[in-house]
């Protein structure tokens, strides 16, 4: 695919945000339950796409956390497919009024919630993804255009054939959803700076993407970045509670990006506390500081590097502090501005902790894994921004759409 | 400036960022007046210092605009006191509650808006950006590193140091506006990548700086761009209404970015309309296109070229047009997305024009010059984003906060 095939491409999408953005509710959620139908109806087509994915991935030496990630069956096809329905019972953003009033002069003025345009969304491996967000963007009436992995490239070539076969039978154009099928890094870097067709794009995948996605992006960008997450166990800490949060926090699904990374234990109550944590956590790989070693010697040693990782599996770097400011400064210094929890029973301690610790969310008394769109109420999320313009924190419909001003007027002049 | 020195700063800026953020409103508020103070008592020193920057411009072979933005006066001055005091009068963005709940599992979930930061300003020529911008991001909460010209050099520091005085003074940390006195190219490029201490950058300025930021930023950037907006006079427009409308649109200030650069004309009413206009807009050099200039053959041509410039003088393109898609479609391929305007007694020729055109202000029966921060109600702005993501038209100090999602439990885990 040369630049000229992917403006082209992106021309097209851009043709087809325009009908998006004016479409109806009903048009917009017939359209998503058509593509949820067809992509069932079509499982054995996409099926036999992935096993294509997956051998040339065998073949390559893909490992087995790549090839889950690839891999799609019945019952993820049928997730898929739940998960375009459930968009479509969402209440739909676009014409949301979030403000607004009567100036002194009679101009009437109206902030009113409309569509983003064209939505890129850059990302590996999980071919999920596709229907994922092609699903969330067309709610909000954005066209998406799909960069996927090459590794995925026949799975997204069904799925969001699904979609673009759903959208035209709904009406509505095709050209909604385009799969951008050139996979080579020159297409992923030109995708990047598609400026003037791509209004928001949103990487989804590893470091090194997001890295290039800082480095050569020049359309504006909302970054799904590291989780390096922490519980802090304040002195008052009730700790029977923090010990079923840091497990939970840590263990109930250490692969993803709001888990706990890291312990820290107010040395009030670090005897008390860390000999028990160190049992309830069994087969979790524990690396401390030398103070929370000299309580739990069986602990390895941690390093600055280990409180700088983002383990997504079951290690845990563990360090013991002075007090509050000192847990609020070790998180201000390695923590990635995902999700930081307190277990305090502190009331000064709870709003210090939430007024100063710069993170997209701050969690008082309860598990870091709750900082997800689905547990706080947005229905559905598109990824969880850990940068602070635009949107900070999961990402539902309304971080799809953007705000335009709307001045009615009966022949106001300026002065 | 090295790079070290420039990252040394960033840290110091930092720093103040987080004592910024949990200062009282009553502490910014009096900061900013005792910084206007300041700047008033030492209007000599200001004035010598701009004197300086000046003549250095002068031997430089700078244009009279160009002096014309970089000359203060006791008036000016006095303008950018009066400036502070404003703000320190409007009220404190930071800590209001934009939303949240209760979750079914009891989780309360709070949103709440917080400071950026640290607020980068990378900006030409007019001193006075020093303090506007400095006084706004302050009393958001966020500390500010501003990247002058060199031309203005001299006059920066005397500005910064009002502003760091009257910070200290009220017992806030000086750092929390910082002067980039390195004005070299490559310090700038180091500025726009400053990722770990820039929150947001926002340029002011004209386009090759806008280029400049969009080519090398890498951190997250909001861009104040051009203003090439349109007055579209429908069929059914009050031609009187219409005409006092261009006039002031085209002429009340025609070097802003809301000023008209365009203006359409539904054919049914170009002959009604177009001499009127002529007439009216004596003194502005029309270009038009084929179909205009058969109505007023007075006219120069106006290409393609044309109807893409922002002229910000006296310079109008025209076009008739069959119809409302006639002129969106003009719009929708000239336009720069910043402001637009119809003139229509016709309901449904308001609400699509509203709907779907693509831009941060649309305006019925209105001079697009009411498209700024003062005239919607903000209080003040630091710019107008012509970007979709964060922050689309005025940008006032709502716009330099971020939200943060505080989740409060009591002991809550997931399952």
């Amino acid at each position: 695919m040369t630049t000229a095939a992917l403006e082209d491409l992106g021309r097209r999408a851009v043709g087809a945000s325009r009908v998006l953005a004016g479409a109806s509710t009903a048009a917009k959620d017939q359209a998503l339950r058509l593509s949820a139908e067809l992509l069932e109806q079509r499982a054995a087509e996409v099926l036999s796409a992935n096993a294509e994915d997956l051998s040339r991935a065998r073949a390559e030496g893909a490992g087995d956390t790549q090839l889950d990630r690839l891999g799609l069956s019945e019952d993820r096809i049928g997730s898929m497919a739940e998960g375009l329905r459930q968009v479509a019972g969402l209440p739909d953003p676009v014409g949301e009024v979030v403000g607004g009033g009567l100036r002194p002069n009679g101009l009437r003025v109206e902030r009113v919630r409309a569509p983003l345009g064209v939505v890129g969304i850059i990302y590996e491996n999980r071919p999920n993804v596709t229907s994922d967000a092609g699903g969330l963007c067309l709610k909000a009436g954005n066209a998406t255009m799909l960069r996927g992995s090459s590794s995925a490239l026949e799975s997204n070539r069904v799925v969001a054939g699904a979609l673009r076969d759903g959208l035209a039978k709904a009406g509505l154009p095709a050209d909604g959803v385009v799969l951008v099928e050139d996979t080579s890094r020159e297409a992923a870097v030109a995708f990047m700076q598609l400026e003037g067709v791509v209004d928001c794009l949103i990487p989804r995948g590893g470091h090194s993407l997001i890295e290039a996605v800082r480095r050569h992006a020049t359309v504006p960008v909302v970054i799904d970045g590291d989780g390096n997450c922490h519980v802090y166990v304040d002195a008052s800490a009730d700790l029977d509670m923090a010990l079923a949060i840091v497990v939970n926090a840590k263990t109930q699904r250490p692969g993803v990006c709001n888990a706990a990374e890291s312990l820290l234990v107010h040395r009030q109550v670090a005897e008390a506390f860390l000999p028990r944590a160190a049992e309830a956590l069994e087969g979790v790989e524990l690396v401390g500081d030398e103070r929370a070693r000299a309580v739990v010697p069986s602990m390895g040693v941690a390093t600055d590097e280990d409180f700088a990782t983002e383990f997504l599996a079951l290690k845990l770097s563990v360090g013991v502090v002075d007090d509050l400011e000192g847990a609020m400064a070790h998180i201000d210094r390695f923590g990635s501005g995902h999700s930081e929890a307190i277990v305090t029973a502190d009331l000064r301690s709870a709003e210090r902790f939430c007024r100063e610790v710069d993170a997209a969310a701050v969690v008082v008394n309860a598990s870091t894994r709750f900082v997800d769109g689905g547990e706080l109420g947005l229905g559905a999320e598109i990824g969880i921004s850990t940068q602070k313009l635009h949107a900070r924190g999961p990402m539902g419909l309304r971080e799809l759409t953007c705000v335009k001003y709307l001045v009615h007027g009966d022949g106001q002049v300026r002065r």
